[in-house]
Formats: C-alpha cells, structure tokens, sequence
C-alpha cells in the first residue's frame, strides 16, 4: 500500500502526491479519460504500447452518400468478449479491466462479465499480466487489483457467498495508485513492483 | 518455404495439405473468417488467446427507445490506430495485420497505414512479435510476413524506391502458411519455428 492505512481523506487534493511533491487531483477526468492520458504519455515515452479496444458495435445499416463519408445509420451496441484495454509492456503482455463505481464501501462483481473474467485466467494461464483498475469516484481513489485476487472473491460469488468486493479488501490486497500529473495513473509502477 | 518453389497451382483443392494428408482449399472464405476460426480454435484448445479487436466507429447520435435496446443512428468509420489482432501466446504479446489482395504480382504497401507500421515497430520494440498475414485471393495462397522484412521494405517506399512488396518477396522472405480443416490459417506454428 502507497497509502496510510485507514485514512480517508476529505478531497481529491490531499490524497495523492507526485514524484514532485505537487498535489494533482483527479480534476473531474473519468477513469478512462485518465487511463487514456495516461496511455499516451506511455506510448510518446516509449514505455509501453498499451491501448483501448474500440467499442463493440453490430452494424446494421450503413448509407454511402455521394461524395461524402459512409454513415451507419443503425447500429447495436454489443458486449464485450474480452477487456478493454491490452498491450505490451517490457515483453509482458498486459490486460486489463478499468471500473468505476460510486459506491464508497464495495465494489459490486457485477460490474464485471463472466466471460471478461474467464478472459482474464486464460491471458494469465498463457503468461500475461491482467488485473482490474476500480476507482471509487466518491473517494476519489483507484486501486491496482490483481486478477488472481479477484478470481478467489468470484469463485466465492458463484458459491452464493458475496456479490462484491469489500472497500477494505480492495484497500488491503490492491494498490492504491497515485494521481501524477502527466502518469495520471500510473499503473505500470504497480506492475514494476509486483512482476519484475 | 512449406511450399514446392515456383509452382503455381490451378485451383484451392490442391494447393495446401493438412496433416492427414487431405487436401483443405479456401472455400470461399474471406481471411477474416479463416482467422476467426483459427483464433476460436486456439481460444478453446487453450492453445492462445488472440482476437480481432471491433471495427473503431466513431458513434454521434444515440436513440433510447423504451424497453429496447439503445440504437445508434449515426456513426461513422474510424481509422484505426493500431493492428486489427492482438493477444497472447506462450507468454509473448502477439499483434498482426491481416490484408487480402486480388492482385496477383504484388502487394501494395498502400494496404497499411504509417500508424499501423509504427505500431509494429513499437511492439517488437518492447519485444512482442509483430507481423502481417498476406492472402492473394486470386491465387488462394496466405503468406506469414515478418514485421522486420515489411519495415525494410516500407523503409524503401518512403525513399521513392517501391510501392509494393513483390509476390516473389514475399514467396522468399515469408511463409506459406497451408490451409488445414480446423486451425485453417495455423499462422502460430510457423512463430514456433521463427521465434521458440
């Protein structure tokens, strides 16, 4: 844990500090707005090649009008097979999940599809690192959860025992990450810790 | 090479063998297909986990009709960042671009974007393997073409040397990948033999 155990902390100011010594807060940004920022910032470094999947659409209808852009005038948003977001880093084939929820005490498993899961153990059977990134948007705060940990609590879900993960056991057995101004979620420093 | 040099063959049922000795054409299958089937193959043999990410689609207007699925109304076709493959595979991060021509002579290096090749580079940079699967539909025939050999050859277009890779190019510095019943495009047998 980055983290004094237990403290919460009132705003999104004072709970993360950078290399600098500067606060940055989260400043409004969603989780996949910093995640993307974040990615970048990797990428122009030449740190790691890591990348949102576009979003799963099932198109149906598509118009070419003379002259211009193909249209898709109807369209399905369809579920995804896999995580969102994949790449590689220092060799590592990395995948992962990212969720939100403004929920302050757990956070509820069905945020999380079976077969994203099922993706998870086998990217990790084969070599890969895969974990979750949860932020607590009330709290302001986004936890490093490693897919084998959430692999045990949703084995437990399936024998009927707990439909989410508690805030404490997210606290404990992930890795709060620390808001940076241009790293804004720097969760490849979680990786370094953990796998190399 | 796989493949008895030079000879051209007349028609699909006799230009690849599987193991067992019969003879397995294309079909009439699109690359795509042959791909996804292989891909679902591996999935559920555990053999590897790679998938063909969705189509980027830029989404601008959405209808929430009651009790029925959200449609989108207008969207429009990205260009997409990266490769349309990706995935794991004996603990190396696997990434590919898949690209059929009818052209029998050549393939044209105005099938792949700048982005796209620079993505290559920066995967095989951070030590994944990157590479194109090539089908010339006219002569039924699908080429392995490793990264390292297209980016000397891109390197040479942007000299003003060439616009496209000769068939007899890739035919030498690639590799015939034959048509098998269930793995139909077995393209990760011949990473066995290049990179394990």
């Amino acid at each position: 844990m980055n983290y004094p155990n237990g403290k919460k902390q009132a705003n999104s100011q004072t709970n993360a500090w950078s290399n600098t010594g500067k606060a940055y807060g989260n400043r409004g940004m969603t989780l996949e707005e910093d995640i993307n920022a974040t990615n970048s910032f990797y990428l122009d470094s030449e740190i790691a090649v890591i990348h949102k999947k576009p979003t799963p659409v099932q198109i149906v209808k598509v118009n070419y009008p003379k002259r211009s852009a193909a249209v898709i005038t109807e369209g399905y948003f369809k579920q995804a097979s896999t995580t969102d977001y994949n790449g590689i880093y220092r060799g590592k084939h990395i995948d992962f999940e990212a969720k939100e929820t403004k929920n302050k005490t757990r956070f509820p498993l069905a945020n999380i599809h079976e077969h994203q899961l099922n993706h998870m153990r086998a990217v990790q059977k084969h070599g890969g690192i895969s974990f979750l990134l949860i932020r607590f948007a009330q709290l302001d705060e986004t936890y490093f959860f490693p897919a084998e940990n959430l692999f045990q609590y949703w084995d437990d879900k399936l024998k009927g025992e707990r439909k989410s993960l508690p805030y404490q056991v997210i606290k404990n057995s992930g890795y709060l990450i620390p808001f940076q101004f241009q790293k804004r979620i720097d969760y490849l420093a979680v990786i370094d810790k953990l796998y190399f």
